[in-house]
């Protein structure tokens, strides 16, 4: 980032962060014992925050900075954003509309249906139901807020490791669930210099790493994977590439098993329910790919798993 | 309690407080909205202790106080407080023998063989293993150390309501499991006076509230419960009764039931996961029981749940 660049980011930041603290406790920075790890480790446990994930950082961000025009907020997302944005369209009384396809699990859809928000299902992929919110944001005077690169959501999302910097001295390393790349552009705009920022994608899902590789954003093949949250490719103006370019930050991929292994460990060993997005950074430090030659913390981005899925993967 | 007990045990209350401080860190405390429950509710996640449970506060404090003057450490437990002593042995470099009967479940003599403790195995039965570490400590000159009333387990469990009272501000109610009454004794002790104490047992197990009700220690009939930590009778110089009546502290109950629907939704809708021992509180709370006219705090005191038995209990 330029020196420009930098001080635009800080004063969006810094705004992010006024409505964050007015609105959220700061999540607990736990320390643990990770097995087979060699440096101290950390747990940022956003599985703590009232939506069961980080995403209501970003959310509350855009959301207080959409409706200070009094703009209507509109988003496409049945998950953790989605939440987010209900949550903080209800705490700050602005109107919001999410946008859902017809697919999207019942449970999620239950979910959202009985927040303060107005709820449309709309086609049959996200793609459908993210031109649908682009639609009805340009209709109605709204301001669309993209999951993952909306320069608030990102400010927002570099709240957590403010407030990281808050309660850990000296130099370490976060390391931080990668999907479309929002919380990792967050972190690297909002560390300080003393922090190395590392991210995680899942295996299943390379669309920022594959991009930053590209120097452009490219399509990837996507295929299943429990860190549901972080699947799927990234929109042609996402950030994210550029950011972690810019600031020489690497991106590693834990697969499948290992992230299964994970939100076993972090379940049975550290007493955390972690969706599978969460534990990538675990699963990577249990593979041994995190250098454990700095304090480490991990930055737990939800709770929000499926119960039977949770149950089959404690089960294994 | 007396003037005269009061300064007795803020003298050994300080005490604990100071090396429990040096060894671990404050848990979190974390609001939530608790479904059906009218107050602000948070929850203090002694899940996140180093070795899952408060246990170790206790056994901290007791291994302290032991060990400077140079004692041998004696116990009998396979569970949390077993943990505790070892991690206090660890830390402050003391010797400690735990005493386990024979029948204590293989995961759990496996999990203290991994210590650093002199291990033994004696009897079939809890009642065996107590006689035998009596016996044990009398020989060598150690210090027995009973897991609910050694009067400084009782001191570093009230580090708990300390660390709650640091951090929240006014009138609370502090709801705490109930099994010997290491914890709610030191808890009434320890607590401020705008906090009020509030425990629960297991329906299956009343030790503490029946020797309340008859003014002397009575033996009670107790079924199998899944809050397995707080099931058992008391020894006959168990201090709990008398605290809490001198205190006019209520003890509630919470049936299998609910303790499993408790386990469930701390998992599940807090990102939590609980021992049965530590889910009774909020069990008591989802039904009606506990009165929602004042802040609560519900100490969640462990995460030393078998594999097996989450599973059964999130799977149903």
């Amino acid at each position: 980032m330029s020196a420009a660049g930098n001080t635009r980011w800080d004063h969006r930041i810094a705004a992010a962060a006024a409505i964050v603290a007015e609105h959220l406790s700061p999540t607990p920075l736990v320390r643990i014992d990770l097995e087979g790890f060699g440096a101290p480790a950390y747990l940022k446990l956003e599985t703590l925050q009232p939506t069961g994930s980080f995403k209501v950082r970003g959310a509350l961000a855009a959301v207080a900075a959409g409706a200070a025009g009094g703009r209507t907020i509109v988003t496409a997302s049945a998950g953790n954003h989605g939440l987010g944005v209900a949550y903080a369209a209800t705490r700050l009384g602005a109107r919001a509309v999410v946008v859902v396809p017809r697919t999207a699990s019942p449970a999620k859809i239950d979910a959202l249906r009985h927040l303060a928000i107005d709820l449309r299902l709309v086609g049959e992929s996200y793609d459908d139901a993210e031109a649908a919110a682009h639609v009805i944001a340009d209709d109605t005077g709204g301001r669309y807020v993209s999951a993952y690169t909306d320069p608030d959501v990102i400010a927002g999302q570099a709240t957590v490791v403010r407030e990281i910097a808050e309660s850990l001295s000296g130099t370490a390393r976060i390391v931080v669930p990668v999907g479309g790349g929002g919380l990792v552009s967050g972190t690297v705009l909002g560390a300080p210099d003393r922090f190395q920022v590392l991210g995680v994608e899942a295996a299943a899902s390379r669309a920022v790493s594959a991009s930053m590789a590209a120097g452009r954003i490219v399509e990837v093949p996507v295929s299943s994977t429990i860190a549901d949250g972080l699947a799927g490719n990234i929109a042609p103006d996402t950030l994210a590439p550029s950011v972690l370019t810019a600031a020489a930050v690497g991106v590693l991929a834990a697969d499948e098993p290992m992230i299964r292994r994970a939100v076993r460990t972090l379940a049975l060993e550290h007493g955390t329910v972690t969706e599978g997005s969460g534990a990538v950074g675990v699963a990577a430090a249990l593979n041994g790919d995190v250098p454990a030659d700095l304090p480490t913390v991990f930055v737990i981005t939800g709770r929000n798993i499926a119960p039977a899925t949770l149950v089959s993967l404690l089960a294994a």
